[in-house]
């Protein structure tokens, strides 16, 4: 597994955020034992036609040639590759897809990325995902009268999986309720508050909103909301919405003017398919869900565009919200031969920039995402084909159901090898640039999913969320993880929090272990420089036993996933101060032998351990 | 190898010309040795959501049952593949890249275009391509007076490589001269001319136009020009020329009038440098090779939108060419942040189809090009990533050089076995949908590449032009390979034709085998159902071997490429009606034994036989 390795972090490039022209420095690691190398080149594809630039050595240590090369960023997504010649006559291509002795797509390449990056705390960030009716009831939420929609439950009524239930079923929480347990956030060290959507609909989950221009008083309103926001920002924590860019409610002031009224203002902002406003196109056919006509200048105004827009209002004062995940992001603007996807995407980035350049903006795409994910608006994905799947897949008990929220073909999980995670996850990371899959969300479980534990195999919750923390993207707790909770679809999934059971030995210990390892990227370690961006290279991939190891300039993170007991040999050139490596979490064992590295795990077990970082000559200084 | 298999063509899918809206019936062969199947399903992708729909089987036949499901189509590009689970738990995806066992990329989806088709005549093409400079000298060329930029060359002299003859070194070749030829052109059994530029320019190649308003006079002028293609026609010759939407040449009346001209109509035709338009941006940075701004109306007008354009003009009366081949489609409308490229080429499809809706419209992309290829506009590409390259790959000697336009990274031939060449090819083509595939150039060189002959392993020849013939696409043939010529490299290969050879026994040989070949999809056999728009299946991949079979309901084509003496045996279930099987061309040998079908070669051969077409169910017929 000893390969010649680049990836997109600041070990392997000049510079995080070039510029349109900038020369970028690019280096590529090539292990002695792999050959003997004739030449190395990168492949830039500047305006879709290959350019080639020699690289040379500028570092030779602990067995490792480093080969650096400049690139000249020409286009805003500047993809490059690295093409090797050995002595042995065998030529090979490097991109983010992997090693490859035919020739490659060009969708794998490596990016650089000349347009606005994410806000500097996205990388750093742990995310926590509420959803508000579900989370924490405040003490004016027993007094509010309930819509007439509304199905009551007490908060420990099981969750009802079928209509009218399902959607009806409303438990009362509300955003002061969210407020009252910053403690326990902090506790758990998260730094992102992720609120599903916070205005008024006709159901329990607001994804059917009647109005962008409130807070749902159900929720407390406008000033519940200003006060949760600023009380999260007191404590440190950031907080972002949710938008439905590709549908509202069908109580949507705007679609009540529109439907059946052709005259009214509001009328192109929907698909109609009569000149009365009568029938119309809506989210997989929900007819709740009316879906917007992105053509609409109008819409755009009121929606997107501009200060005055919704996108813009809840960004600033007295809210100032820090961002938004935007839903089914990857249908908004499409509809037969129409895709307005880039302009909306686009629009909507740029109002956010005038109002706050410190906020993020993340799209919901669950499956292969990468194409829309090229940096020119959303910085990050919530998806669950790179991660999700693949993880379900590694650590499910075989033939495990998994409700549809998730995204698998037949509603049961598929069994995947170590391998097949790898390949999995791989396949589908490649297509992202370095910088967009930091700020990719790396999710367990969601509200729209089962949550992981439910089939999880025996012990594997921590290697599951292990690997969450520790690869490359946002680590995602959805809340209620960290109380041990189960649910076999994304409604039962949606179980309000049982704070009381906070106190019980097992679910302590739960939060405890959550606290712990979320703890490696905002804790008092020495893991956050390698964890927040560091690169990622793959030491081992096995059937049962995955190891990796995150690096960088000031410390580097070596960690151990397996699902069941397995061992490991590593060579010794592997990697860098393995003798001195400090155990961060876990119970595998680290032993550096004659003939190598040993890893081993008793059971299925997640660890890390702390390194000393990667020493190298600096950018310029090496390359005359 | 037998597996479950689906492709575009008409044995598995209902319609090749899709509307938006129709419902369209797709079918997969699964064999009954593969595993016992608990159902399948094909997911599709409208607005980037997965969407699935149920199959079932509506014939078993040979040992292969035969699913069928209805795919709504939703995008003009729709996206689709298979999601099987066997009884035995395991699920697998299929799509244009393969069989998978783990989530697999949308862009290798198979597809339904609901975009213009290209002609009808465009899959049942064998092009010949033919430089005008080096093909034909009528008497009439001997006594035009030559331009400043020429160096006279005598049609025996040998091409030089090094400026000022590359480039400038004039062999007087016309369009006079080129007609004079028609009968080996119909010898061969070509059907489609394409002819590199024939506008006036600075060099012997003419990709430096100085005007797209007339033909250049040193090639007999427009009155040549239109006797040629009528000549053409009435021998059933289709005939396309060659654009340069790119650049024009730095003696383009239009660069003329706006170098040093700031205030010239033609000023925004170009990107300059400077508010004097004196520096300006060029094709890889060669100034007599202006690039285009396509920003420009006027230039769009003037060029490629409408009747009245550069693009209009040359397909109509008295002219009529039958189409476009684009010069550097790639790189077209694209800079820095700018990206005009899909803009450009719609419209001169647009323009295209206006003025005759039976031309075809190729463009120039000569590496990872299917993401430009996806129906909106290129019919087919002229591309080296998927054909080319891995055929030299496989059949070249050890350590070829080759010259920089092929595009190897080092201008020499990698090495590659057989399992390679099908990997790469297989790589390339998934990206392409099956109607652009069928467009697609499958070119041994071109007038920008050595020539293949060059570095061929002995007796490979016929193997490379079979696969060319045979595999799915156009078949190219660069004037004068039939004559057994060789070039090291582009310039090179532009050798006159040498037609006093022709009676030579080798040359005459050579030219007997490409017509032989040729005559597969063009002559008096029974193969062109199969061959041209056939499915294809392949049946083994070895390090020296390759069989394939191109499949549809009035025939088959079984072909045998061997780069080296070599056998295999297939399973007998692979192939229906291998015992009747007909030999078209070649000494390979096929025999029919009880344990299968055994094929052979006693050394590098192609072969190919017929076989019965495969008889099924109507569509429509089987599924209620």
């Amino acid at each position: 597994m000893l390969q010649p390795h680049h990836d997109g972090s600041p070990l392997y490039v000049s510079t995080q955020e070039p510029s349109l022209g900038d020369v970028v420095q690019v280096r590529l690691r090539i292990p002695h034992e792999w050959g003997t190398v004739a030449w190395v080149r990168t492949r830039s594809n500047p305006n879709r036609e290959p350019r080639y630039s020699e690289a040379s050595v500028i570092a030779s240590s602990d067995g490792w040639d480093w080969w650096e090369a400049a690139v000249t960023v020409e286009n805003p997504v500047h993809g490059y590759r690295f093409a090797i010649e050995r002595t042995d006559g065998t030529r090979w291509w490097l991109n983010a897809a992997g090693l490859h002795e035919i020739e490659t797509l060009d969708a794998a390449d490596f990016t650089l990325l000349a347009t606005p990056a994410a806000p500097a705390w996205a990388a750093s960030s742990v995310l926590y995902q509420i959803f508000p009716d579900r989370f924490g009831r405040s003490p004016a939420a027993e007094t509010r009268e309930q819509p007439g929609w509304a199905i009551a439950a007490d908060w420990d009524d099981p969750v009802e999986l079928e209509p009218p239930g399902r959607s009806q079923q409303f438990y009362g929480g509300d955003l002061d309720g969210i407020a009252a347990h910053f403690d326990h956030l902090q506790r758990l060290g998260v730094t992102l508050i992720y609120l599903t959507p916070v205005f008024p609909g006709g159901s329990n989950h607001r994804y059917d909103a009647s109005s962008f221009d409130e807070v749902d008083p159900l929720l407390g309103g406008n000033a519940a909301f200003a006060r949760l926001i600023d009380a999260a920002h007191a404590r440190g924590f950031k907080v972002i919405g949710d938008l439905t860019s590709n549908h509202s409610g069908d109580r949507h002031e705007w679609f009540q003017a529109a439907h059946r009224h052709p005259d009214a203002p509001e009328s192109d902002f929907y698909y109609w398919r009569d000149t009365e406003n009568e029938g119309y196109e809506s989210w997989l056919g929900v007819p709740s869900l009316p879906k917007f006509n992105w053509n609409s200048t109008e819409l755009r105004r009121r929606f997107i565009d501009g200060p005055d827009s919704v996108v813009a209002r809840w960004l600033k004062a007295p809210y100032g919200l820090d961002g938004w995940r935007i839903d089914v992001a990857n249908m908004t603007g499409r509809l037969g031969a129409e895709d307005l996807n880039a302009q909306v995407r686009q629009t909507i980035l740029t109002t956010m920039r005038d109002v706050n350049p410190d906020t993020i903006l993340l799209g919901e795409s669950t499956n292969d995402a990468a194409s829309d994910f090229q940096g020119d608006a959303w910085h990050g994905a919530m998806t669950y084909a790179p991660f999700t799947r693949p993880l379900w897949s590694w650590l499910s008990e075989p033939g495990s159901p998994a409700g549809g929220g998730i995204g698998f073909a037949d509603n049961s999980v598929p069994e995947y090898t170590g391998r097949q995670f790898f390949d999995a996850h791989q396949r589908f990371v490649a297509g992202f640039p370095w910088r967009i899959r930091l700020a990719t969300m790396n999710a367990l479980d969601t509200h729209d999913t089962p949550r992981f534990r439910t089939s999880a195999r025996p012990g594997t919750v921590p290697v599951a969320l292990g690997l969450s923390v520790t690869l490359p993207g946002i680590p995602v707790i959805f809340a209620g993880d960290e109380f041990g909770l189960v649910g076999i679809d994304g409604e039962q999934s949606r179980t309000p929090i049982p704070w009381e059971t906070a106190a019980e030995p097992a679910v302590s210990e739960t939060i405890e272990l959550y606290a712990r390892v979320i703890g490696l990227r905002t804790g008092e370690t020495d893991s956050h420089a390698a964890l927040n961006g560091g690169g990622l290279r793959w030491l081992h991939v096995g059937e049962e036993i995955l190891v990796f190891v995150r690096e960088s300039s000031e410390g580097s993170v070596l960690v151990l996933a397996a699902r069941s007991a397995a061992e490991v040999t590593l060579p010794a050139r592997a990697l860098a101060g393995a003798a001195e490596a400090n155990l961060l979490i876990g119970e595998g064992s680290l032993r550096v032998a004659a003939d190598g590295i040993r890893l081993a795990a008793r059971g299925a077990c997640f660890t890390a351990w702390s390194l000393r970082g990667l020493q190298l000559p600096q950018f310029g200084a090496g390359s005359a």
